[in-house]
């Protein structure tokens, strides 16, 4: 029995695909069209190889200063992670005793049930309402739930829950609420000042460099909350988690917020012109705060048309199950990206 | 109860100093004084800011191949980590049910204790012999160990076991021997032939670009194994671990092996000398296959040499404790820097 049990009978979480093709219009992963700042390229151009040689800086003090100054809040509430993907992990180990649940809305991010399965606790989800909205409860059947991990904007759906709504069930919930933010530089607003008032007692926010900053490649997220738990997120991480050329680079990607901000900007003007032309068609489109749209086409089942695009090399996203199964998720891509789905649609959906 | 007991009882791993000021002699990590290959270098100036803005490759395709091709095996037995010390964490949870044990031998890598406190288990040492020696026996008192460390060439103490040695104690062993080889280009043997063997059923060997490589600051490690316990590792592990540029510079400096292996030359000289010179001086040094001295001096304890070459600027590691407080882990640096420990040496150690 030399592999935990709990590992044998694991389902691993499956990413959406990299495919190896070159023409390929990528719109599965939610990764951003647009590149990452100049200074990043720079950055990587100009890195001196001793800093390659030592060991990094274990605990980020520039990056997570630079987090700080952002936020108006204090580095000691700053955590980095190799990817907000690490931080989940880590947080599975801090917050979470043997024998109780982590939590999430259903549908959301498919990893978390995975993370539990790792962590080999339960998991229990908290369903959304027909219209995928949120009522504010967390879920409270079976064993303890100690992490709720409540993605927002949720992912497939690109449904912003408002702060307020987050802020009471946080007061309500005995354990920690850990907001995944990935996607909240595309939305009209954020959680972040939850976790930085000096009340806060159990909220964490968390953010990628993955999306916005157009970083999917160079794994970096970083997450701000009350001291106490921020630092046991210190105390269970490896020694050296953030390497040297990550912290760089997303420190640079930070000096250039215009950058950022004006890629989320081609984005969420793309995101306005393709849920409009979807919904002359006919689809039902979820009014979206990310930088994806989830849909359900009007005259063929949602499988048809992602494998019928796949054979097109446009790749999207499709979630089977009763919940996601008549939908598509569709990331934002360029204009012209988006155009040449579009015209894909109008060729396949035919009545 | 916000923090997981565990957690919360936690005593941290303190990894070395890593000094701010830029006049300093350091000599208390174990990285390499030379730097990476050039090949690293040009892969970071020209690194294509379209593989930042997507996500890695998940299971690191090419550098796997790369090293399955070096060591004569297939990529499926291959892994990567965000540095060795991921591995390790992984390993923990893949091969250790709750209520098990975590072995390593007794002077070794003190982050093996610290890890089966992050994974709530416990942990058995395996007490070295007076001469720093293993018998080949692994401690088996208390819970069951499924899950042992066995550091080779051994830190702090710099000191081989012959794979033979090892071979014999992974028959005997029912759980997974995880042979860590971070410092095995040193010396003149390693068990990756162990690792990669056609009836290896329990034996994976563990390599770092941290040590030989001279990339510290990039993270990854990898580990070579039988397919079954690999799998297992790729199931607990993040969805991207490993990043895009760190990937692309570990496969750079696997593709400029006679760089590292002229590197690993020089230290191995400078370490012969500088043993020879403590040797007459009447320290008691340890015969190493490392990038290190494990060395206990003549004149005065080696906290006081410790403190009053810190004092020089001078980074040396000392680990308190009744198997290493009386000597001093000095990690091999460029010639003029170990002149320089030397002549300090010789002015501090005095009868």
């Amino acid at each position: 029995m030399r592999i935990a049990e709990s590992v044998r009978k694991l389902k691993p979480y499956i990413p959406g695909e990299q495919p190896k093709e070159a023409r390929v219009i990528k719109l599965n992963t939610n990764e951003n069209p647009y590149p990452p700042s100049p200074k990043c390229k720079a950055v990587l151009r100009g890195f001196d190889l001793d800093r390659l040689r030592r060991y990094p800086d274990p605990v980020f003090s520039d990056l997570r200063a630079r987090i700080a100054k952002i936020w108006h809040t204090t580095p000691e509430r700053v955590f980095v992670g190799n990817g907000s993907d690490e931080i989940l992990t880590l947080a599975a180990r801090a917050f979470v005793e043997d024998g109780e649940a982590i939590g999430s809305l259903d549908p959301s991010y498919s990893l978390y049930k995975t993370l539990a399965a790792i962590r080999n606790v339960a998991y229990t989800p908290t369903p959304l309402a027909a219209d995928f909205s949120w009522n504010g409860r967390i879920a409270t059947r079976g064993p303890k739930t100690s992490l709720f991990i409540l993605t927002n904007p949720n992912a497939p759906t690109g449904t912003l829950t408002p702060s307020g709504k987050i802020a009471a069930a946080a007061k309500r919930f005995k354990g920690v609420l850990l907001v995944d933010e990935a996607y909240a530089d595309f939305a009209k607003e954020n959680c972040v000042p939850l976790a930085t008032a000096a009340e806060n007692r159990n909220v964490i926010v968390m953010r990628t460099f993955s999306k916005s900053f157009s970083l999917a490649g160079m794994r970096v997220g970083y997450c701000i909350g009350p001291t106490d738990l921020i630092d046991a997120l210190y105390k269970v991480k490896d020694s050296y988690n953030a390497d040297a050329v990550a912290q760089a680079v997303a420190l640079a990607a930070l000096n250039d917020l215009p950058w950022m901000r004006a890629n989320v900007a081609k984005v969420r003007k793309a995101r306005a012109r393709v849920a409009k032309v979807l919904s002359k068609r006919g689809w039902d489109v979820l009014e979206s705060s990310s930088n994806f749209l989830f849909a359900r086409p009007a005259h063929r089942p949602a499988r048809e048309i992602f494998e019928a695009l796949r054979e097109q090399h446009i790749y999207v996203r499709y979630f089977p199950g009763p919940r996601t199964g008549d939908r598509l998720r569709i990331t934002i891509g360029t204009d012209a990206q988006m155009d040449e789905f579009l015209t894909a649609v109008a060729r396949l959906d035919k009545e």
